[in-house]
């Protein structure tokens, strides 16, 4: 069903995932003569950005994560449900939370995607990655934990594989994640143990492709190859993993097979479409790529079905120059706001063009004033860079909730009542099998 | 063995517990002419008296912490141990972590003290406390979650047990919490939902004594119950918990029992000394009161043991007017001081009188613009009791951490490198069954 400007009864709007494409397609709906349902597992919406300072323990999971019904509370028209899809019926036009049924008239499918592990899911507990804040806490533990056990650790074999944090994926996560744990190591911890020397921690990043950073420009990549050696981060391109058993990862470079001793192994590679994109290509027929993102058409809208948009990182948007827009912030951004005008549009029997990605750049932070950015017309590194990468952040930041500022953020919450910190983190994402750290806690009575 | 100021071997201080106590007495021989090592279960301090605002969303658990670490990071007679003491030996003046042995030659045991529930520990999954980090999510985790349950419940009956909160205990803990959730029901939530109206919330605080913070003046007491009662929660006092089971509490007051039905029991009452206390007994043959706290001597040794001291919650000090000290945060640093004093002056071959408690005062916080203030000289409420609260609290924050001020805190964090949430908060905590909020997801598919 198309949408038209029916008077009596609103246009229902269902938007099916709170990041950056549901919410800023919620956000441009705020005023508009629909009713817009956005449904979310999580009542907060998370800046994953920045996500990776919360897993090194420079931010706290509240200073990036909005909740969603504060961002929504003057939206009246927006109603924010905290619930799991588990179906759509594209033809009656319903989604479904359990036996909770939703009607919509449009429906904006924006629930992102999670890390691959290329077939060998069961690497998910040894080596954990980085995508909600339950992921962060974790990663967090088994950084501070490694040096804690190493602290304790006698054994010199055991004690170096406590110092050694291998990273896997050499995209903006890894290289964040490689730089982050460098400065923790060489620098914020260095006075802090008795025992162990942690200037002797070894850091390792492997990367499949030819050069870390494959979004921007070779010049840069190279560039932050060399802040990154100089931060002591060794650097292996060409690098595929081939195997992780409990504390030793191998890897295969150019057909060389090594192997290293490594109790802290994450993960920042691959890419995997949410489950949604499955239900999505069961009910709809519509194509999904190799990584189980749903393959949409140029105005975004699921084929045979120009009331289903998908948007975000679990779209597959090809039509720009024949290769898939990258998931980044920004795309789901600029996607959610193209749909949510495509909407007001067709209300008033109208219509937009194609969507068009306008790229804003790429940008990565490599540590103290050390970061990449290209915008195309312009390319900074170093200090320069680290200064705007500060600023773009902290713009991003504050457009829908003044957080990081964090002036005063005591007294501000004091005065304006507002509660920044009311995540719902779940008990259920505790229940994987014990891994490298719940050794180290079991450390303490053997 | 007496300490003595022998010249070749330093002087061995062991300090288990790394709240109030054991912090201030490891910060006050930071630079004495002894080694210090400082074992806690945990990496980081905790400044509890703040907890209820994590477990009311307005702080980040990285906020209140102070990783151990970098307090003591310059201080390098000390050394901090993660990990829980297993046992003591004080005839071989050793303290055990599992299989690990670490020789004293004084120990302070500064563990601190739990909940009691009076025998039916059964209650503490129907009615969580507030001591830890993990306490405070969890809490954090019903509060909020009930919210949403109620925005999805359609029958008003269980859609009223979402919206009812019972806070057992009136001290400052039970008082911080049913004033801070009065706050965001009636005031911070107001325009977040669309089904619900949160003003229709019912907040009942369950006090066994005859009045709410009874460690307080009784014209504060009575300010205080009347300041909450306009805020809109109801106080049931001389009222004791009678059954807790599933979503109902049943009390009994004047005789006559009543209950009610709620979603989220939170528990602020009772005391109970840390295990530590048994084991110190046991070895020591030291008294423990009812509440299993350490009865200590009036320099707050352990009987016949010199060189052993308990300080804190877990000590039972009744040598000032006959009742013990209460457990609050002025007389675990005090404590502190003077144990660390003791030892420098023991050392120089010199003593002090008896411990001597100044008291400080009492506070509690209500709400916004309302708090009580005792001083015994001088008496606030209102605006400027809340002024005075957060001045003290700041003031307290700040004395060794920066962290409240929170100025430019995540610049700051990138200038000074401070990691200020390095918090390793543990998967362990949670396993525990089924409760409120569980249900409140499992309302998702059903």
């Amino acid at each position: 069903m198309v949408v038209t400007g029916e008077k009596n009864t609103k246009h229902q709007v269902v938007i099916v995932g709170g990041g950056f494409g549901g919410l800023y397609t919620a956000k441009y709906l705020a005023n508009a003569n629909v009713n817009v349902t956005l449904i979310d597992k999580r009542n907060f919406h998370l800046f994953q950005p920045l996500l990776y300072q919360v897993a090194t323990g420079t931010l706290s999971p509240g200073d990036i994560s909005s909740p969603l019904r504060a961002v929504f509370s003057k939206s009246k028209n927006t109603q924010v449900l905290l619930g799991e899809v588990s179906d759509i019926d594209p033809k009656a036009q319903k989604v479904m939370m359990g036996n909770q049924v939703i009607p919509y008239d449009t429906l904006i499918v924006a629930t992102g995607a999670n890390h691959s592990y290329f077939g060998k899911e069961h690497w998910k507990d040894l080596a954990p990655g980085l995508k909600t804040v339950e992921d962060a806490i974790e990663m967090r533990r088994r950084i501070f934990g490694a040096f804690e056990a190493a602290e304790k650790e006698t054994d010199p074999e055991k004690r170096s594989a406590w110092l050694t944090f291998v990273i896997v994926g050499g995209g903006p996560t890894g290289v964040e994640l490689a730089g982050a744990i460098a400065e923790l190591a060489y620098k914020t911890l260095k006075e802090d143990f008795r025992s162990i020397d942690t200037s002797e921690t070894k850091i390792l990043l492997l990367q499949g492709g030819d050069r870390i950073l494959p979004h921007i420009s070779p010049d840069l990549s190279e560039e932050a190859t060399a802040s990154l050696r100089k931060l002591g981060v060794v650097i292996n391109t060409k690098t595929r993993v081939t195997d992780i058993e409990n504390d030793i990862v191998t890897f295969k470079q150019n057909g060389e097979v090594s192997s290293i001793h490594s109790k802290t192994i994450l993960w920042a590679a691959g890419v995997k479409g949410s489950t949604m994109g499955k239900i999505l290509a069961e009910r709809t027929d519509v194509e999904l790529d190799h990584a189980g993102r749903v393959v949409v058409e140029p105005d975004l809208t699921v084929r045979d079905y120009k009331n289903i948009f998908v948007i975000g990182d679990l779209a597959n948007f090809s039509h720009q120059d024949g290769k898939p827009l990258p998931g980044v912030a920004p795309v789901a951004k600029q996607q959610g706001e193209y749909v949510a005008k495509l909407i007001r549009r067709r209300w008033r029997g109208s219509t937009l063009p194609q969507f068009h990605y306008n790229d804003v750049g790429s940008l990565a932070m490599i540590g103290q004033n050390l970061a990449v950015v290209d915008l195309g017309f312009l390319q900074l590194t170093g200090f320069p860079a680290w200064v705007f990468w500060l600023i773009i952040h902290i713009y991003f930041l504050i457009e829908f909730d003044t957080k990081l500022l964090v002036v005063f953020q005591w007294a501000w919450n004091y005065i304006t009542r507002n509660r920044r910190s009311r995540l719902i983190t779940g008990r259920e994402a505790f229940t994987e099998p014990q891994t490298p750290v719940n050794k180290s806690s079991r450390l303490l009575d053997a």
